[in-house]
């Protein structure tokens, strides 16, 4: 074990676009856990989307970051100091962390990970808060009927990804919105998507759905707002859902976005729009994990995981989230 | 009764804002009604802001009007020629009729009208399709609990003012918006609403909710669209319910109209947004009458409304929707 512990700090709130001026790695002394914590050496460091609200002074569904405080974010790691009965040294838990070499976890807010199901950065990803986001939004706020067509924005993000393969568990045809071709090859390859839009390759999304959702939206998970969802919102049919997870072209937008008008498409379709957060889902927790990870085994959802190697380099691996530099779910490997 | 029978016809179709080019009048003999039908001489025709989406070209919820149709609408009136055994000469019945002295209305299709439960206009308004719309909006898309603070935007209008008193029977706070301090005196002092703010007098209107609504929104009824709209949404609550029964602030658009975006505000409020149209209650109409004339009978729930004399000046009473002439149902007397 080292001696010393470096983390990155919030030392700058950004003015639309974060920069690398927000961050700041520090050396410090390695924490000591107390009675009922673990000191847990961080192998994998999780990297999301709506860390760009806590960077904001406004309060919202995530604490807001003060300047000064220490990053935090989910990790992978192995317990090297356990204080809880629970948990011997060399176990391998995932739970809510810093942006650090090591850091110290309430026992109770952990869970064990288990690589025989899935390598460790699969906690962060397919098995841990996107998994049960795509897996409560889609089925709860979305509520897929077989035969419908699901649409997906960010589709080859974390999120989005497993969005798609359960909607084709449920029956339903999958098109899926990403930004390369690498990245629709993998939705529509791998996957099983039924059709995937590379974004960057046209402007006219409303063509292009017509297309690959012939017989127009049933359901619409949203990670990204913007013009793909203005074109979505105008293929909806009737009784459609659109479940509101994420709105990633619009986090660093400084004043308020303006777009095209969506409620008076509402009434004709009478279609539901409706936010999720995956914390209100809580007691459910469970039910996401044990289904998920029975998909993951059989394969019958597979998953992948960007990695960007080095501690040092978390910044740049949460400012390429806002270009979509990651497929599948972006982590940081801090250590082996 | 009279030999000849006046009609309005839609002889253009408006581009933005229609006028009275839209619309000719014209005589023709009575029609004669078949096995099962009546014939009706009208004494009230309904107007409503609904219409103004049967005048484009376009499929949407209510079939569009062929240039050269006669022009379709809510009749009160009384049978003078019954092919039905369940109607006689003299009944008061509503349906859906014609711009018209006189119509004929299949017997299936309406519904009997007892002067001793409420005058007969208001069967084209509390106790028709806007009281119905009010209705099932309000409780099943809207959801509202005791404690929750409603707001209606055309709060003064057919549905809007119905909207209020129900939310108010279930025990919420109620504010309203409307065009006029004639309208808003109404709501407060004859409906019971416990605000209304004057959007003609203020163009803050989120410091006018933050004053009439200082716990937020759990329930915005929304019929209007436009500013209004923009406003209420920043101040939805957690887990918040809107209803979008109407856009009239945008029946007119010719372009798609383009304003602040929505999605982003729901996920922090997990908001839900749900179009609605009275139709698909249908099954459920039974229910929405027998309470709604309960509580008009009671008094309970008040109901008023603006009546435009002679069939002749029915398009101007169709026009005055768009800028707000009615306060409650409008309807237009054809005969005593």
């Amino acid at each position: 074990m080292k001696e010393t512990n470096r983390s990155w700090y919030f030392v700058e709130r950004p003015t639309g676009e974060p920069d690398a001026d927000c961050f700041e790695l520090r050396e410090e002394a390695v924490p000591e856990p107390a009675d009922g914590e673990l000191l847990v050496r961080v192998e994998y460091l999780s990297v999301d989307p709506y860390m760009r609200g806590r960077m904001r002074d406004a309060e919202s569904y995530a604490e807001p970051w003060d300047v000064g405080d220490v990053l935090k974010g989910g990790v992978v790691g192995e317990v090297v100091e356990s204080n809880d009965e629970r948990y011997d040294d060399g176990d391998l838990v995932t739970g809510e962390g810093t942006w650090a070499e090591y850091g110290v976890l309430d026992a109770d807010e952990v869970a064990p990970v288990d690589p025989a199901i899935a390598d460790p950065p699969a906690y962060l990803g397919v098995l841990g808060m996107p998994g049960r986001t795509a897996y409560f939004g889609l089925l709860d706020v979305g509520e897929p009927i077989p035969g419908d067509t699901v649409v997906v924005s960010g589709a080859a993000g974390a999120v989005g990804s497993v969005v798609g393969q359960i909607a084709k568990l449920n029956g339903c045809r999958v098109v899926g919105f990403a930004g390369s071709n690498e990245k629709t090859r993998w939705l529509t390859d791998d996957l099983g998507f039924d059709a995937a839009i590379n974004y960057q390759e046209t402007d006219d999304y409303e063509a292009a759905l017509a297309e690959a959702a012939p017989d127009g939206v049933d359901v619409y998970y949203d990670n990204v707002g913007g013009p793909i969802t203005d074109a979505v919102f105008t293929k909806l049919n009737l009784d459609a859902r659109v479940a509101v997870c994420g709105q990633i072209a619009h986090y660093n937008d400084e004043s308020v976005p303006t777009g095209p008008r969506k409620l008076p498409l509402l009434i004709a379709t009478r279609a539901k729009v409706e936010g999720l957060l995956v914390a209100d889902y809580a007691t459910r927790f469970g039910e996401a994990t044990e289904r998920l990870a029975t998909w993951v085994e059989s394969g019958e959802i597979e998953h992948r995981e960007s990695v960007v190697e080095g501690l040092e380099n978390a910044p740049d691996a949460f400012l390429g989230l806002f270009s979509g530099d990651n497929i599948g779910k972006q982590v940081v490997r801090v250590a082996e």
